[in-house]
């Protein structure tokens, strides 16, 4: 995009994206949520539909016949990323779209499907104006996205951008054994009359809408975020491995407890942490698993993750230091290991995408009389992070209650959806006019 | 028994106990143990036969089949106990001896087998010597010792003790759910063609040949240990409830994480312990369950167990009094939960038991030219500890390599198996003979 193609702002341009804007249906997009949901759906409200699962390419099935209904082409490529295309007036490169369906082992409803839902819906609307977009528009369902079944995440995303790291993805296994290539030939088989596009084509830009999954838009009031970049994250794996042996039997003084390794090597992390509450810095040590993980015998291996970010790199780079350092000079350095299998720099959306952005969410905030939108940088990473590689790329931010996400618990006032929504019509029809 | 029994030691008595030791064969015992290892048995030369799993009743059913070629009345209680009986010349109590031949999820081939096997390999001696004894002898197979797929560990010897505890142990689930009632059932169906006991029996005497899984008789070079007592044990449920959320976007000063609770107690427990090196008390925090265990999803529930044991029972009262302090006081005291569910008191073998344990453990050793016995406690709790609340009760340590059990490594020099088996031939014939 050249950002000189917004400095004179195209009147007729503008009043289609407003059009757009107007013609998105609150009551269509909540049913689509709702509709959604249900696969994988639980008592308590969350959604259990991890990447590739049996419900999750149920899901993948419905979403498919429903852009067809919406008049869209559909495709798919080699990590079973779906794309619903709505043609253009010209053979341009597409204005893309989306987000992902998969879940955390027990997530939302929205987290990843709000994008993909509001992509459609924003479809829709344009079918229902009547608007023919110069450029093609594609709403995007990227495939694992969450990396809670096959690690690492963004694996539909990067894969895209950057098609050589599919083969190593398909090694990946998730906790019964099965790899994440079986899996997806599965996936691949069962859409077997699907076109497949062989990789990635170029694009005119991306724009996901996501919820927040934090607390920020809540405190400050606002219904919307233009997000202006993604904190720098880093996934480390620490195995402590040990001797187990009866927990009756044996000496403390003899003992090679890895739990108790582990779990002075955890203390030293927290401690880390909480002395850079300036840089607001997170740390989470999230999946566990202990062997024999029975109550009376010392564990002998213990494995555990560790997720940082940081705004300031700098912080995750003296983390990195001082996780060696502990290690190094640990007592049980010998039985400690440490693999760092995911890293990424902060990630910064170009100025010229977040003036389209801000005009898609300030127009939807002015019109229902709440607060302008706030600019914040996200926490959690996205699809976005990958494709800010490949095109420009923005996103967009609804609140989440109380902050709450990868929880059954999560959720997003329906009116702050449609803003979204409304938001993301602007954005979409805007750039897919330029 | 009357300890003045053994006051005037009756020399025939002796004589025919001598014989039964004697006629004690090692590689008999030798092919039995390698023989049960096959039931579970894995390449690391572990087993997997955690009780009453199909692989576990097809053990129980091989040690019918043994049980009945060497003359058995062979019988079966409301726990699935297993009684192998030699009659004797009179009717009164018998004689018990035996283990439990259930695993850990990876055990060894001795833990609990050994004692089975080596009460079996006694009433082989005794048939080749030609003895018949006064007294019935009995070789009993308890249930679900180990606790590691049901809890409580014990189950089978403590209900046959107090037969009202089992319609508690019945509702017990394993990790998939199933009840230990249903798996009992199927257990008792399996084998229906065996007599039923309704309840428990007066006995003569319980004692208990079994690796010490500790380190103590390796390093004091002798193969015998006559044990005194079982050191007092208690096991808690530790539960931490937090929040779940979004590891990316949740700042560290509003969240609510499970883990950082679990890690702050953890820490203080092994803190307390490094404080007591004095008094030999043993700490292990062996089985974790962490909700949802994701990498980027701060954990919202986490539950661990206590296993603390000590000889000195005054040490668990201060350290269940730290405990409950610790959670009393602790920040996120409303979201940890403390459940005691298993406690025991030390138990003490009477003397006149171990005198007639030392007897027959000083002639093994003797003969074989090697170290006498030492006295010692047990680490591990065993059947015999509910066992000494019914009769009068000992048991007999082999040594362990490295002090290794719990573990597929665990294991014991086969001599040192043998003269177990003879101590325990020396110490059954001669109560079966009082």
């Amino acid at each position: 995009m050249n950002p000189e193609m917004n400095s004179g702002l195209d009147q007729a341009s503008l009043a289609l994206a407003a059009r757009a804007q107007d013609h998105v249906n609150s009551d269509r997009l909540a049913t689509a949520i709702a509709t959604l949901a249900r696969f994988g759906g639980r008592d308590d409200g969350g959604v259990a539909r991890q990447t590739l699962t049996p419900i999750d390419l149920e899901a993948r099935a419905w979403l498919v016949a429903q852009a067809r209904a919406l008049g869209c082409e559909v495709f798919i490529d080699n990590c079973a990323n779906l794309f619903f295309r709505r043609p253009g007036k010209e053979a341009l490169p597409a204005v893309l779209t989306g987000s992902h369906v998969d879940t955390q082992p027990v997530g939302g409803k929205l987290d990843g499907a709000y994008g993909v839902l509001a992509g459609l819906e924003v479809i829709a609307a344009l079918n229902d104006a009547g608007i023919q977009t110069r450029r093609p528009v594609e709403v995007v369902v990227w495939t694992n996205e969450e990396g809670s079944r096959f690690g690492p995440g963004t694996m539909g995303s990067s894969a895209y951008v950057n098609p050589g790291l599919l083969q190593g993805y398909r090694a990946s296994t998730d906790g019964s054994g099965a790899s994440f290539g079986d899996a997806l030939d599965v996936a691949l088989a069962a859409a077997g009359d699907l076109p497949r596009r062989a990789g990635p084509e170029a694009a005119a830009a991306f724009i996901e809408l996501h919820i927040e999954q934090g607390p920020v838009l809540e405190a400050a009031g606002t219904p919307l975020g233009v997000v202006t970049g993604i904190q720098s994250v880093r996934w480390y794996r620490v195995q402590c491995t040990g001797v187990a042996a009866h927990a009756g039997t044996t000496p403390m003084d003899i003992r090679n407890d890895a739990m108790a390794t582990a779990i002075s090597l955890a203390q030293k992390l927290y401690a880390f942490v909480a002395g850079e509450a300036a840089s607001n810095m997170k740390l989470t040590l999230g999946r566990w698993h202990v062997d024999p993980n029975s109550i009376n015998t010392i564990p002998g291996k213990v494995e555990f993750t560790i997720d940082v970010r940081c705004l300031d790199e700098s912080v995750l780079v003296r983390f990195d230091q001082q996780l060696h350092g502990w290690i190094d000079t640990h007592a049980r350095r010998d039985g400690i290991s440490l693999e760092c299998f995911f890293s990424r720099t902060p990630t910064t959306f170009p100025q010229a995408m977040l003036q389209v952005v801000e005009r898609g969410c300030v127009r939807a905030c002015s019109q229902a009389g709440l607060a302008p939108p706030l600019r914040l940088t996200s926490g959690a990473f996205h699809d976005a992070m990958y494709l800010a590689d490949h095109c420009p790329t923005a996103m967009i931010f609804t609140p989440s209650k109380a902050g709450i996400s990868h929880n059954a618990a999560e959720d997003t006032d329906q009116h702050e959806l449609y803003l979204g929504a409304q938001a993301l019509a602007h954005v979409v029809t805007e750039l897919a006019n330029q």
